[in-house]
């Protein structure tokens, strides 16, 4: 399946929504495997003040109870740290898509060596919502990354 | 600090509360460096739907945002999958204490060579009480770790 541009689109829509509420840019999306969107979300440590609300894990949250996440692709615009790579490796998805990995450079390495096939887009817009945010709120993004 | 019988006592009690509840029985506790329990939780699957809700997770959420995840233990009763050892991971706890891992045995080879002390205790009543589910609800345990 190629992918969509619609999907890094609406990721990036989530992380824009989190940003102008006060959050962190960070939005994800999970795609079926006919390319439907089933799931989106995004950071939500400031909004919900949950320290596990990584996008990727809402976007695992939002789509609840199902059996068929070996099919699904999740779409990221940032790099997954390494609880959002171990939440991909737990449901056996076979395929990641990054919007970008030039701010932060997750568990990539882990999610490949266990055959997962990861593709990163380096969109612009991924890149440039996420450096503003380290410049603007370098504090907010060392506390959601355990630092 | 040496291991307070307390802390695996409460992560055995949350465990059993889920499973009186319908819910899979494991439970954890977070402790702080001077052996306090900061927060508590249990699988919530069943009773919230939420599939990223593993005792570990709901344990990390219930802490809420804090800076000191470093100087904390994480008690579960059963050996942390891949999620709950990147949970761990991300908030670079240096101590894990596990119930048990003869049903079910987690990614303690990661944590271990990411630097954190893993202890597990064989406690007979996590190995009962996991055994017990595991036998008249192998589908949930099935679908929990993402098979």
């Amino acid at each position: 399946m190629t992918i969509d541009s619609r999907w890094i689109d609406e990721a990036f829509f989530q992380a824009e929504k989190s940003w102008s509420e006060g959050g962190i840019p960070i939005g994800a999306v999970l795609v079926n495997c006919v390319g439907e969107i089933v799931s989106c979300g995004h950071n939500e440590r400031v909004q919900s003040g949950d320290p596990t609300a990584h996008a990727e894990v809402v976007c695992f949250r939002n789509a609840g109870r199902r059996r068929d996440w070996k099919e699904l692709t999740i779409v990221s615009t940032l790099s997954p740290c390494i609880m959002c790579t171990g939440t991909t490796l737990l449901f056996g998805l076979k395929r990641v898509i990054v919007g970008e990995n030039k701010n932060f450079l997750g568990a990539e390495a882990l999610m490949c060596s266990n055959g997962v096939h990861v593709t990163v887009l380096q969109d612009e817009r991924c890149i440039e919502l996420m450096q503003r945010f380290l410049v603007e709120k370098q504090d907010l993004w060392s506390e959601d990354i355990g630092q």
